[in-house]
């Protein structure tokens, strides 16, 4: 299998609590990759402007990211500064300069158009659009979007969301999207246009999957975020989580329903490395042996054996540990 | 075993955006004993007024709530009015009478001192550390608190914070009392003074545990929130989830740390059928049947069975399918 993405690759500067760096190497396209690239071979779509230092072209070399999608444009790359205070949770955006971004057309490598898992990372929808008419019959399309896009494209995500088999949003996202503060209730709206499966990625409070048919409780699945004491910079969780995700379900050649829930973890795995340093200090150097240790804990952190509490038994939990061995 | 709670009996008054009650049967010994009962005999210490109508007591009774350690005292009954707006999370409290509740000292029957299970619900923890010296070698005693007892009682907490086994708190609470914005910091410092465990409510994100020794990961467990559609009012959310809680243990007589994790999601099994109904409308008639098809739900949004994505295998993933057969 073969993975393609499209994205921005940036040079962020960005200011948390904990430190800050200046054109850091960043963006959703490299975020998606960075963690993807431990799964499968993946296939980049972006724009980069004569600026773009040699060494972040090497660490894509490094992490075996196939550049020959990445155009690169006369002018600046696109630049993007931020801030975020003590509750890391939510960005406040200092400054946009799009850059060689403003005019970017994505153009696919013939090689690419036989990817067979595809992520639209956040960019304008209509070129979302543009990149799914080039495509060949890929097995599984994840689309990703920021507010911007929901207030000012909303009729041209609509038909992205439409056409994809899985959604990704925050959780702030979906709710304006839905025009609910129920977030049940606007899954149901997104999901009611088409897409198999929405994941609503909630920051420090995990994430969750609800699906397309049938009880909202048949196929609901939650993780949730890994532990840690200190975050250093929480830029390029849920890109890299969709890079996690995306990269397991390809490394699996699988769309089954228990695969996405399995891709949920590793997501959650993948993020919680990337926020523990500022860019892809951490992301660019992980192995699968970080991957797997992680993964296991999550099993360890919500896994449990039903028990019955009460002498009579329980019909419901028949073939679960009847516990009476403790009255 | 038998099961000790004392706490406040009260009357109610809420409005949510989905309707309103007026002086309905509320309090946090109410909603504990209203789920505990569903585990194991329930011993209530708490005062109501005169006034307090004859069909809740009936209420009790049908639950078979032992009240021997509830005192009538002349006067009118602890009543609490509040509101919640779409954002169902937090209460805006509109008015406290706390009436017979003011002049309230607990008094322990003899026969509630053998209660191996002991829950210390949110009041004045003067009166928490007054029942924790009457009782005989309980097994296990489970503290909640609020606010109120964070700012104006500090001491007499941290007193009671060290005497118990387990703390039950929100998670705006747990910030407040460690004093930072880490959960994680405040966690380890509450459990610094001496509790096995932690358990912190996040309403609608589920419940967390965090544990005494070993590395943080070791004993983290977390349960999501059951997923529904509609909340009519979460009062008596976190009180119940404690009765569903501290009922799993006593009914196992158990009070290791896999059962805490099972007792957790007993917890959420509970407060998500509280919610559904104001006051005790769900949670009273709710049967044990109820309880099983919640509980094995929790298990399929969070358990599932680790794969390996990797065709060179996962070592650490040993015992586990290693997936090889999709390659």
């Amino acid at each position: 299998m073969s993975i393609l993405v499209v994205g921005s690759v940036a040079l962020d500067s960005i200011q948390t609590p904990f430190g800050k760096v200046k054109d850091a190497l960043g963006g959703s396209a490299t975020y998606f990759s960075a963690a993807s690239r431990l799964y499968d071979q993946v296939n980049l779509v972006g724009v980069v402007g004569t600026d773009f230092p040699q060494q972040h072209v090497q660490s894509f070399r490094d992490w075996g990211v196939n550049l020959d999608g990445l155009q690169v444009a006369e002018g600046k790359t696109f630049r993007w500064s931020g801030r975020y205070n003590y509750d890391m949770n939510t960005a406040e955006t200092l400054d946009t300069q799009l850059n060689v971004f403003a005019t970017f057309h994505p153009e696919l490598p013939e090689s690419y158009k036989e990817s067979e898992f595809v992520f639209l990372a956040n960019i304008d929808p209509v070129l979302q659009l543009e990149i799914l008419s080039q495509m060949h019959r890929p097995k599984l399309t994840v689309l990703d979007t920021m507010n911007y896009w929901i207030n000012y494209r909303k009729d041209a995500l609509t038909k992205v969301i439409s056409a994809v088999d899985i959604v990704l949003l925050n959780e702030a996202e979906t709710r304006q999207y839905g025009n609910t503060f129920s977030l049940i209730r606007a899954a149901r709206k997104i999901l009611s246009l088409g897409p198999k499966a929405l994941v609503v990625k909630k920051g420090e409070y995990g994430a969750v999957l609800f699906s397309n048919g049938g009880e909202l409780t048949d196929s609901f699945f939650f993780a949730p975020a890994y532990p840690l004491e200190k975050i250093q910079d929480p830029t390029g969780a849920g890109d890299s989580f969709a890079g996690g995700f995306l990269g397991y379900l390809a490394s699996r050649s699988s769309t089954a329903m228990d695969d996405i829930k399995r891709a949920i973890v590793h997501g959650s795995v993948v993020a919680s490395y990337t926020v523990e340093d500022f860019s892809v200090g951490r992301l660019g150097s992980l192995t699968r042996d970080h991957i797997q240790k992680r993964y296991l804990d999550f099993k360890r952190f919500t896994n449990f054996e039903p028990t019955c509490p009460w002498s009579e038994g329980c019909p419901h939990l028949a073939n679960h540990d009847t516990g009476t061995e403790s009255h």
